[in-house]
């Protein structure tokens, strides 16, 4: 049974709202009346999703929102009463699965939410894709700055130094580039 | 003005919408009848933004939506009647900017385009991000194997290698990566 945290920071009632997500099959969790305490609400509660109700996304909204992207991620859908596209731009630019504008008929809410998990899931693999890359052409980036140093500093050929650092991997349990990022730290420190 | 073009893979009369879509102030294009024409005609009508109605996302359609995705990629709105999880996996993999499942008010019409609109940005962004980083990541890798096959075959050290591959790369006035793939084609050619 997914768990549903419901985030009201409009006048609106959620009584409604609360009744057709439990009707949708969905547990929803005791509710957050302001956006301003998403985060800890997300990391206190461990919801499955978020459904986050405001007139409009205000600045600090898409604050909290990029917070608890980066620090607890999770599905979330916004109903919003403003359909501005600067604002939607920036909702999706925060991690906002789903943008809803004006509510949403309880008929409608469990496909919205299928909808919005499974974009989550496929941005989740997208930004991994993206982190593996970065991190790939980091460590290449490491390793030949440190060969290059070695090459330098001790007059090693390219393989020699090569080989020095999958010794030096090998001996200490390491991977090849967090030998070469200490290398390059202790070259920093030394001078 | 933005052109909009209808693809109708039900048959469900399609009047209402288009007259939602006017009114929302969409130009519209002559609409399509079926999926399967889907290429083409973005090719021949370039629309600014792609409906999609159908019963239920079939493998037929999803591989019409892959190619456009893949040839002239746009925003595409799916309507559908299916709300099946790994039918909206598999339609967001595909590339779809929007799932709506049973339809749609003509009130809703218009944020529904605005929200898959700036997700295409969105993910138009994160895909230039993607290829640009597998592009760098690749260009080392190349640089890096042909100055290994000069340090091997012409017994050079590593700065002579590298000096050797930016001297080519000025004179030819090409990349040094595209350098580098030239001599690693030469050397499988020649052995």
């Amino acid at each position: 049974m997914l768990r549903v945290l419901l985030v009201n920071d409009t006048d609106k009632p959620i009584a409604e709202l609360e009744q057709a997500l439990r009707a949708a099959g969905y547990e929803v969790l005791p509710h957050v009346a302001a956006a301003a305490g998403l985060l800890k609400a997300v990391q206190d509660r461990q919801p499955d999703v978020v459904i986050l109700d405001v007139e409009s996304p205000s600045r600090d909204t898409l604050e909290q929102l990029a917070m608890l992207h980066r620090h607890a991620p999770r599905p979330v859908v916004m109903f919003s009463a403003d359909g501005d596209d600067a604002l939607i731009r920036d909702a999706l630019g925060a991690g906002v699965a789903a943008y809803v504008v004006d509510g949403l008929s309880p008929a409608r809410l469990a496909p919205v939410l299928s909808v919005a998990m499974a974009r989550f899931e496929q941005q989740s693999h997208a930004r991994q894709r993206l982190d593996e890359l970065e991190r790939r052409l980091g460590d290449r980036k490491d390793i030949d700055r440190a060969k290059g140093l070695l090459m330098d500093r001790r007059g090693m050929s390219e393989a020699e130094a090569y080989a020095a650092l999958r010794q030096q991997a090998m001996k200490q349990g390491l991977k090849l580039a967090d030998v070469a990022r200490r290398i390059l730290a202790m070259a920093d420190l030394l001078g």
